[in-house]
């Protein structure tokens, strides 16, 4: 189904606002509670909170992050996964969400109908409620769904990108490269994974990789330190090998520039506890790979044949 | 100066997500708290809330919530504004925002900075901390700017748009109408005059009106009730006179239809508290204006002389 359509009955324009609003209550269904805890007032009102909270936004724009190859169900999906997978690289859980539409007039109501559906199937299985939100007709040709969604920590501790030092590791969940072909609206956000990481005492650092292992490096490397990465030990994802058939390029550098893996990217710090940081994590997530993909060293002090990182790039949002 | 340039080496796309982003966060300065508080991390980290909490969502687009008349830094303020009159509306107090931009390539480094800066200054003088956002590369011509505001109620009640009831008066805040010859940016958000009016105890229900009074009463209207207005009672602005003369539309058409009036519609129950609740506002709001404009009536049982509504129409947000 396409999601602009010539046939103006079929438009949310035709709809008008008022009955548009009142379609989007039925199709969010029980993930969006009654006034005013939901939509229907001038502010949603969400319960105190004992514990830290967590904000993330990020959207998804037609022609950026989905095109007409992917189902409207998948696109609205798509939305909330990418805001859960920030709480999960936190350690956090999902508690409630808000959406502000903007769309063009021609915008395709059935299309909007499931993208919606797609968007509250996702939230119901992972407990989040869709509090507020706001429509506004955008110029013709335009749809973006900006989200902001918010969390809670699971327990005392929310992890943060600060704090790697030399001589901690770095580990990777997961595949990586190649998420065009499918990942990027197929992926599952790595909750449960973030959760169980956080109460680990072992790892001090974490993120999720949106646009692409060599970019997102930057933010988890300390002043005065660099990532020691082991070429050969970066776990490349099938579809990185199937698209740099495609591409010419190398499966590596796929795995390293494509962006939008949506996998963990954690520094744990070194000491005996290695071997059991793996093997309770085998035992507890058994069909999700964990990767040890290099170290950090001292600024300079790159052991010989660590990856040069400086000659991959990752995803460039302004160009 | 213009939103969009034709200079490459102004234009956002030859800035880079990466430095741009560094100067966002110096326009910013100290609106943005450290990072994880702030900007910086996959989620921002909010303190626990020992009260109800305000969430709420509005952008400004440009050609449609403001346009090359208005200043950058008006319209970084306006929107931060058209949000905070939402938290008044429920008697909050403001707390924390995050941003999703979703701009063209083509966007102007030094308007941004002026909308950043006007956005920062707005933030600063209501106590608002902006602690994250995104920002995502837009068709050629889009930019729009997609906020969500965090508060928390001033005190044990959250006053809601439900609750009206037959005999009850409605009563509206300033003046209405003509707000595109300047108020839609120039107005300031009833903050204090939410919170006090959260106070009273003969308050019943409140909202903010943004698309017009004759289509946002519905939204107070309890099932049964119609609302009986006195069309010679409601405050025509000086704007919405001026307007008329060069559309033809009457003032009181403009009172009505315009929106982006953000001023506050306020049931209020009767009895004798009516004189010493007019006379404690004029004490402590004397230069704004409170008038009573009608009050709720059974269906079909207004009263001879009430404004026909259905004759009027506020804001239709698709078309």
């Amino acid at each position: 189904m396409r999601i602009f359509t010539t046939n103006r009955r079929r438009s949310v324009a035709a709809q008008g606002e008022v009955r548009l609003i009142r379609e989007v209550r039925r199709w969010l269904g029980d993930t969006n509670p009654r006034t005013p805890f939901g939509i229907g007032d001038d502010c949603a009102v969400l319960p105190p909170s004992r514990h830290a909270q967590l904000v993330t936004t990020d959207p998804v724009i037609h022609g950026r992050h989905f095109d007409d190859s992917v189902s409207a169900r998948a696109a609205g999906a798509k939305l909330l996964k990418r805001n859960l997978s920030d709480i999960a690289a936190m350690g956090g859980r999902p508690v409630s969400t808000v959406l502000s539409l903007a769309l063009a007039p021609e915008t395709d109501v059935g299309w909007l109908r499931l993208f919606y559906l797609g968007l509250a199937a996702c939230a119901r299985r992972y407990g989040v409620r869709v509090v507020g939100g706001d429509i506004t007709q955008a110029p013709a040709g335009f749809f973006g769904a900006f989200l902001t969604l918010h969390g809670k920590s699971n327990g005392p501790r929310v992890v943060t990108r600060q704090g790697a030092r030399a001589g901690d590791r770095l580990y990777v969940t997961g595949a990586l490269g190649g998420s065009r072909l499918g990942h990027h609206h197929r992926f599952s956000p790595r909750l449960a994974e973030g959760a169980w990481l956080a109460r680990r005492g072992e790892v001090r650092a974490m993120l999720d990789l949106s646009d692409g292992l060599a970019k997102d490096l930057d933010a988890l490397t300390s002043a005065g330190l660099e990532a020691a990465l082991v070429g050969t030990d970066i776990p490349v994802s099938a579809a990185a090998r199937r698209l740099s058939r495609r591409t010419g390029q190398t499966p590596l550098a796929h795995a390293l520039g494509d962006g939008e893996d949506y996998e963990l990217l954690i520094v744990v710090r070194p000491g005996r506890t290695r071997e059991s940081f793996e093997r309770d994590w085998r035992r507890r997530f058994p069909r999700v790979r964990l990767t040890c993909i290099g170290r950090f060293a001292l600024k300079g002090k790159l052991p010989p044949g660590a990856l040069p990182l400086g000659e991959y790039h990752g995803f460039e949002h302004l160009r």
